[in-house]
C-alpha cells in the first residue's frame, strides 16, 4: 500500500499547486513568500543535507538547531558555523540544543551491551569498531572537547539562545508555516514539547530521518555491505532512535499535523560515492572547494533524503501510511522501531506517518548537484 | 556468509555417505538401522512435515509428543493420532506435552496488546482475525474441549506418560543418536532441559522451526499477502517463539552438540497450493484420500522445510551461522528472535546454530509428493 505525502514544497503534479509555485518564483525573493524551515540536526561534517535546503532559493532557513548524535553537540555546532562560514551565510543562526540523550547514558548502554549484545555504532561512546570497517576509526573524548575540524575551525559563533526554546519561539512566530527537518535523534524537539504542549502542533509539519523498518543491502559496495552490518541481525534499530528513545517516542507522539518518516529503508538504495562528490563540487565554488577536500564518502544518503522529499515530494516512488512509536523499555528491543498498520495500533497517542520506503535514486542524486552547484546565496542575510 | 549444515540424513553429494546411504538401503530394515528421530509438535491437522519423516523408510520415528501452540494439546493429540491410524501406524506412540506455556498466559497476551498493539495470530487465544482473510476462523475453546475432526475422531489411545520424560528417557536410550524435530512452541523441550540438564548434549541434534530473521512476501497469492501481515511490521515476530518465550530461550541456551534454525524466513517461497496437494495424493491410498478431502492449503510450508532439510540437508540453497536467542522481556519485544554475528553476541548460553535462510522449493516439493505417494510403511510396527 503506498501513498503520496500531501505536502509539496517543490510542487510538479497538481496544476493549482504549480500555478502557486509559479506565483512565489516569480515574486520578489522576500522572506516572507519562501518555505520556513528549521534544521534540527546531528552532522558531524559538511552536510548535502543541510546545504540542500541552505541553497535553495525558495528556502527561508530560520536556524539549525544542534544535537548531540554521531558526534557530541559541541563538534557539531563548529561544523555548522563552518558550513555556514564557507558559504557565507552568517545569517543563519546556529542555535545549540542537548548535549545528552533525555535517559539513556554512557554506562547504561555498556551494560545493556553486557546483556543484549554489541551494538554497531553509538555514536561519541564508540571506542573502537567491533569489525573492520572502511570508516574513519571512531574519536572518543569528551561532550566538550572540540578537535580541530578537518574544514577550518570556524569563527562566527552559536547563538546563545538553547535550541528548544528557539524552535518554540520560531514556531509561535509563525503558527503553522514552518517545517522541521530532523535529521538526529530528537531530544531537542522532546524538550521543545514539555515545554511547550502547543509547540508541534503549531508547526507546519515534521519530517524526520529515524527508525528502521524492514531495509535491506540494495548496493553492491564495499560501504553497503558494511552499513548493513546496522540491520541484519536488527532490522528495527537505528542509531537516531537508540541515542535517545524517550525523546524519540515523546516526539512521535506529539500531535503534529503531519509526520514523514524517513527509516533507513530507502537509504540503502543510496551512497555518497566519489563519482556523485565530484558531481556536486563542479561549480568551482568555495564550497566545491570544501566538498573536495573534506567530504567522507560511502555513506548512505540518509539525510539527504528528508530535504529532498521536503523539496520534491515526487521522488518519492514508494511509501505506507504507518503508525509509529519507539520501544522505550530497557530490554533488548531499547530504542528499536514500532510500527502498526490500521487496526492494530495500541492507540497510546502514536501518530499515522508517511513512511518513505523508496525514491527515484538518480533524481535525488540530480538535485543534490543541481543545487550544489548552485551560486552561493547570498545577500539574503538582511533579511534575518 | 554461507554454511552448509553437516548433517547428512539424506545424503547426495558425499561418495562416502553415498556409500553409508546404499549400506543402509540396501541391509534389512532394521530399526537399529535406521535414523532415530522424534517430532515434538503443535499439529492441527494432517501434517505433510510429520508424514514426510513417518513415510521414510530411513526413519525410525521414536514417537511424536504433542504442545500446545496453534490449537490446544489435547486436540492436536487427536489429530496425531487420526493421522497415525490413517497410515495405519499404531505402534508410533504420541505422548501429550504442554497444556500450557510456562510463563505466558491468555490475559497476560491481552493486556501486552492493550500496551503495545494486537497480534496478528495468538494460536487457542485467537477469538476473531484483526482484519479478513482467507484462513478458517478460529475456534475459540477451552484447552480440554477436543472438538469432532474434520478427518474423523481417533479410536488410537494416546501414551499416558509425559512427553518430557518421554524425551529424556529415548534420549538416554539412544545417547548420540535422537534427532529432535521441534515445530511447535518449545515448551517440551524446554521442560525436559530443566528435568535434565544432561538432556540436550544426549540427544544428537536439534532441528527447529521457529523465529523470524527479516522474511518478506516471496509470492504473488492471497496466502502469501495475508500470511505477510504477521511479519511486516514485525520483522522478528513468529508464533511459536511467541507463545511460549521463556521455553524457547530455555532451549535454545540448552548445550545441544547442533542446532539447525528454520525461521519464517524460507517459508515464505513456499505454500501448499491445491496443485501440490493433487500431486501429493496421487497413489490411492487411504492417505492420498485424507489429504484430498480435508487438507487446507494456502499455508507456508513452514514445517516441511524442517523435514526436508534433515532429509536432505543439499536443498539448503543460503544459510548463516548465527547466535539466537528470544526476548523474554514482557516488553513490546516479548517472544521476538534476537541474532548476533560472530563478535556481538553477548555469551549467554546462546549458541551458534545453522539459520536456514532459503531453500530450493521445487526440490522441496518433489519430496514431499514423492514420499506422500510411497507405499504406506505398514509392518514396522513389531519392531517397537
Amino acid at each position: 500500500m503506498t501513498r503520496q505525502p500531501r505536502f509539496a514544497a517543490y510542487p510538479r503534479r497538481s496544476p493549482w499547486l504549480a500555478g502557486l509555485a509559479l506565483t512565489v518564483l516569480a515574486g520578489p525573493a522576500l522572506a516572507a513568500d519562501r518555505l520556513k524551515l528549521i534544521l534540527d540536526d546531528d552532522v558531524p561534517m559538511l552536510h548535502p543535507a543541510q546545504l540542500m535546503a541552505l541553497q535553495s532559493p525558495r528556502v527561508d532557513v530560520l536556524g539549525i538547531t544542534i544535537v548531540s548524535g554521531s558526534t557530541w553537540r559541541d563538534e557539531n555546532v563548529a561544523h555548522a558555523l563552518r558550513m555556514l562560514e564557507i558559504i557565507d551565510r552568517p545569517e543563519v543562526p546556529v542555535v545549540p540544543g542537548s548535549a545528552f540523550p533525555l535517559v539513556n547514558t554512557e554506562k547504561e548502554t555498556e551494560r545493556w551491551e553486557s546483556l543484549f549484545g554489541k551494538l554497531v555504532f553509538k555514536g561519541p561512546w564508540m571506542k573502537q569498531w567491533v569489525e573492520d570497517t572502511v570508516q574513519t576509526a571512531p574519536n572518543y573524548h569528551a561532550h566538550d572537547v572540540v578537535p580541530d575540524l578537518p574544514e577550518g575551525n570556524p569563527s562566527l559563533e552559536a547563538s546563545d539562545e538553547i535550541a528548544a526554546n528557539f524552535l518554540i519561539r520560531k514556531v509561535r512566530e509563525f503558527p503553522g508555516e514552518v517545517t522541521i527537518i530532523a535529521t538526529g535523534p530528537l531530544t531537542n524537539l522532546a524538550l521543545a514539547q514539555r515545554l511547550d504542549p502547543e509547540f508541534a502542533a503549531t508547526a507546519k509539519q515534521l519530517i524526520y530521518m529515524g527508525g528502521s523498518i524492514n531495509p535491506r543491502q540494495m548496493r553492491d559496495s564495499v560501504s553497503a555491505a558494511q552499513f548493513a552490518r546496522e540491520f541484519i541481525n536488527t532490522p528495527r534499530l537505528e542509531f537516531n532512535f537508540r541515542w535517545d528513545p524517550e525523546a524519540a517516542s515523546i516526539t512521535l507522539r506529539a500531535p503534529w499535523k503531519k509526520i514523514t518518516m524517513i527509516p533507513v529503508d530507502p537509504s540503502t538504495a543510496t551512497e555518497l560515492t566519489p563519482k556523485l562528490v565530484e558531481r556536486m563540487s563542479a561549480a568551482g565554488t568555495p564550497l566545491s572547494k570544501a566538498f573536495q577536500d573534506h567530504l567522507e564518502t560511502g555513506f548512505p544518503l540518509w539525510d539527504e533524503i528528508a530535504t529532498a522529499v521536503w523539496l520534491d515530494p515526487s521522488i518519492i516512488t514508494k511509501s505506507s501510511p504507518l503508525y509509529v512509536d519507539v520501544d522505550t523499555s530497557f530490554s533488548a528491543g531499547y530504542g528499536q522501531t514500532l510500527s502498526w498498520s490500521e487496526h492494530y495500533q495500541p492507540g497510546l497517542g502514536e501518530q499515522l506517518q508517511t513512511v518513505v520506503r523508496a525514491i527515484d535514486v538518480e533524481r535525488l542524486e540530480n538535485m543534490m548537484v543541481e543545487l550544489m552547484n548552485r551560486p552561493l546565496q547570498r545577500g539574503t542575510s538582511e533579511q534575518y
